[in-house]
């Protein structure tokens, strides 16, 4: 099963490798259980016998013995923490027709009676196959004597659009693609058979440009003021792509130069970079991004190795904090289609929202911070092991948590934030305008150095031997960039003249989304109070819908197509929005 | 006078730079006269009074006072040597319509109220001005903003093809291009304002890969013998092609990064290795090229800089033995269009023929060899210093000459060649087998070591002290070239299906065929015998075809279309070619 959850992308915690050693790899079958080999030695030391009854077992144990149809679920703690940029909820289907495609060709020989060119050879030998080549690319044109003779005029053409050759490979060589999400933070790569549509491998990697700065507006602030700045943002980030492309490969037990296609999403910036863009009008008022539209060039020009010919495809972007990762997003989600008033919440330090509303789509961008990411949060970490990821409060006051890993509470993060300020507004140790009391029947609510502060883990048991404490100012914090989104999302809903009622499906995309308490972020009014079933945390969407581009010529026309039909609002100049922010700064729901 | 003919690009020889001391540019007046100044005192001193009532002036003194017609005759002696490439007859007007075109813009810069990326601005602009840009070019993208920013967002779009974006300049800017002709031996570049499409400058340069092997046979030899043959053969004439880039500019005064398009022939090998193409197909039968179909690339991929998205254009070939120059010949001359029945010879070590009949173009290569270029002839040598050029026998069989620049005879070149035969034929020294008889009354017929001789030149003359003659082996290496060039015009007319009668126009194209004796060349039977006046020698036609290109898409499209329509007749397979050929070889008429 285990292999299967790989097939489909789906990371499922294995930290000994799938070899039935570290037990970590918990799933529970819902349904055909009966397809299942039986439950192995091992598998009965790590389950209980309500957790038997219950249908947990091990991926890495359970045999699928049968053919049929077994639905698994994976329980969150089951889930990969390398790859926290997870592909799930794809619901569009997609048609292989990707751009890169084999065509294996007879080619006539020249010869004295029938006195031709090698490349009209070819061109004929592709008509025989209902293929008009119009173009032979550079890199295959200047070995094409010698690579047909090798090949003994027995070929398959790899061919980009149906019209551009760009290598002559043996028939029958795989032909891969890559498909690349630039995030700010984290670097997802996806190795595909563009034959099969099969994924291959992943890959991941932190984005060197953090050392050069860690959000956006920092980077752009770098490019200003160091003359290196652009060349080592855009080579940096280029080397760890083209890195990735050989892990990738490796893992797989494939060849670089099988790779004829790579597509790429990433924020505007993020896209500009890897583009090797100077991107400077992205860090002034109007914030216009140099170049919108998709961008096709081979994959050598922006510093990443493939085969011959290998084509680099940036998908389009919509405005300078509305990226191509958006547009992968909508893709992914299939807001462009059909005609269902639906909402897209892409939650990081820029919460990109999009809106299918009476078959118009709509988009902004909310500067939400860095307060879920942990920064100016007193006690607030990025999700790694320590930190505190969801919090409860009971009856009687006292905290309960989780923390990743298990660990012993070494900071907050920000789902753990957002648990926190929810439940804290539920026992009134918050009222809705987010003023902390003391007048609370409990000792947690201490005094702190310049304002008041709430112990969630006090310092017996605090991994650093200091309490962890959220407070007053933290609060404050979480207003602005809870605020921020719901007010976005507010306007939009408004500009399209509809109201929230009316949403029949809302999807929270990006990796902090995954790990939200849905519930927790209604009830402080980050998203609307729609019924929870018609809620659907996403994961990677962006990572998703570039891989569709990869897979089909259809999802990249419908990249470009959303590109260019979401309206675009700048939150910044709508008369609405200083109202509407200021009443969403409140903590009574949407 | 002299400005104006290096304006319309025809050389006259100007040895002292036109400062009036060598009296080397003579000219002859046939109507105008009285448009001129006065004679100069310089000039009073280089002609005879007979001189100066025929009309005899120095271009460099020559003054046009006014403004009007004037008729000028550039007698053979005051042709430039330095470029026998010359641009002579074209008779096929280009309407003005090139590939590259700039279109000035306003841009209109973003703002918050209408938040646009730079690209849909341009896009925009363009529109604006009819013009659908569908693409920018990389070069040009990565630096968007800050070009946009600097040129204060008015810019002249140098754009190609009406839809790819290349670079953006100051308005006003010029627009470059460069022709080029890759002779076997001789490179010839042409810088061009394609603005104007005015010639700015001329440069010429010896072919470096002649190091390598002379002829097209041998440098493919070298490629399969040496390992770096291909490379040694593709980098040297790549360097010396963007040498002459940098020479022409620096002699117009013109910048290397306004040159937007590059547009090349060559024979099939010289175009193959250009490209960069592995071209060892080109040296075995069926001598199949590897790339027939035009081909544009990036200037900077085959190692030619110009301007930021400089293109590379090759004209497009027809066979192994009929290049891209031969596309360019028919294009140039106009065979390609009309109802004519109409020939080219373009005479070299490869002769190619082009017959146009009957709304068909049929063409043909003939391996004439390199006899005329001098090899295999005893006292052959190419046409520089001392060669003998012209040759006449007087009824006494006394032998007159006239060498290259007047010099004491060193050898014999070409076209002394072709007269040398028809004269000997003409006076009864040679019989119509090409036999040589020592039975006449002169006793310049000698016994030389192993055959007969005519002596041209007696050591007392001849520049080496040594009698330069001409031997009954070099009768017959003649009478095979000659042999090799009429049995393909005869076997084009007969797949065609027409007389020579029905032939009525002849051109004779090449930097040979402009030097020899068209008289002579008809008496041994190497072209058809029709009227001079239907006989025009066009001189470098191949140059003209791709200037034409640079300056007209109409052009392009001729050449593609010429190419795609010519039927190509491979000789060696004709059935009736061993008898056309063995009767070619009499001296006696076509």
């Amino acid at each position: 099963m285990l292999e299967a959850t790989q097939d489909a992308s789906i990371d499922v915690s294995a930290v000994c490798g799938g070899v039935g050693t570290c037990g970590k790899c918990k799933v529970i079958v819902r349904q055909g259980s009966e397809l299942l080999g039986a439950l192995t030695e091992f598998e009965r030391q790590c389950f209980s016998e309500d957790e038997v009854q219950a249908g947990y077992r091990l991926a890495c144990q359970a045999e699928v013995a049968a053919e049929g149809l077994i639905t698994v679920e994976i329980p969150l703690e089951s889930r990969g923490s390398r790859y926290r940029l997870q592909v799930e909820g794809l619901e569009t289907p997609v048609e292989l027709n990707p751009s890169v495609t084999g065509v294996e060709l007879e080619v006539t020989p020249p010869s004295l009676r029938d006195v031709r060119s090698l490349d009209d050879a070819l061109i004929e030998a592709a008509s025989r196959r209902g293929m008009k080549l119009e173009r032979i690319e550079h890199d295959c044109l200047l070995s094409l004597g010698k690579t047909l003779k090798g090949l003994n005029w027995r070929v398959q053409a790899v061919v980009y659009e149906g019209t551009k050759l760009t290598a002559l490979t043996k028939p029958g060589s795989p032909i891969l693609g890559v498909a690349f999400d630039i995030g700010t933070t984290k670097l997802a790569g996806y190795l595909v058979d563009l034959k099969s549509g099969r994924l291959l491998a992943k890959s991941s990697s932190v984005n060197p440009q953090v050392l050069y700065g860690e959000d956006v507006m920092s980077r752009l602030t770098y490019i200003l003021k160091d003359k290196d700045g652009l060349s080592n943002l855009v080579s940096s980030v280029r080397k760890a792509l083209d890195s990735m492309v050989g892990e990738a490969c490796q893992a797989a037990g494939a060849m670089r130069e099988d790779v004829a296609e790579i597509v790429l999403v990433g924020n505007t910036l993020m896209h500009h970079l890897a583009v090797g863009v100077e991107p400077s009008s992205l860090g002034r008022a109007p914030y216009a991004p140099v170049v919108n539209s998709a961008y096709a060039v081979e994959a050598s020009k922006v510093g990443i190795a493939g085969g011959p010919g290998c084509t680099a495809y940036f998908l389009p972007n919509v405005a300078g904090f509305v990226g191509a990762d958006c547009v992968a997003d909508t893709i992914a989600t299939g807001l462009d289609a059909g005609a269902e008033n639906r909402l897209l919440v892409d939650i990081g330090t820029n919460t990109e929202v999009v809106l299918a509303a009476d078959h118009e789509l709509w988009g902004a961008s909310c500067a939400s911070g860095p307060a879920f990411e942990g920064a100016h949060i007193k006690h607030g970490m990025r999700a790694m092991s320590g930190a505190i990821e969801h919090v409860a409060i009971d009856e009687s006051l006292k905290v309960l948590y989780t923390t990743v890993d298990g660990s012993a509470p070494a900071g907050i993060c920000g789902s753990g934030v957002i648990d926190t300020v929810a439940e804290m507004v539920h026992h009134g140790i918050l009222d809705v305008s987010g003023r902390m009391s003391s007048e609370v029947a409990t000792d947690l609510v201490v005094k702190g150095e310049d304002c008041l502060e709430f112990v969630l883990a006090d310092a017996s048991k605090a991994a650093g031997g200091k309490p962890v404490t959220f407070t007053q100012r933290d609060v404050r914090e979480i207003q602005k960039a809870k605020g921020a989104i719901a007010s976005g999302i507010k306007i939009l809903l408004n500009k399209a003249g509809v109201t929230k009622s009316s949403l029949e499906r809302v999807y929270v995309a990006g990796a902090f989304g995954t790990y939200i308490d849905i519930g927790s972020a209604i009830s402080i009014g980050m998203l609307p109070d729609v019924p929870l079933h018609l809620i659907k945390q996403v994961g990677n969407s962006a990572g998703t819908g570039a891989r569709m581009c990869l897979l089909s010529r259809d999802a990249k026309r419908r990249a470009n197509e959303t590109a260019k039909r979401m309206r675009y609002v700048e939150l910044a100049t709508c008369e609405e929005f200083q109202d509407t922010y200021l009443r969403s700064l409140r903590l009574n729901g949407f």
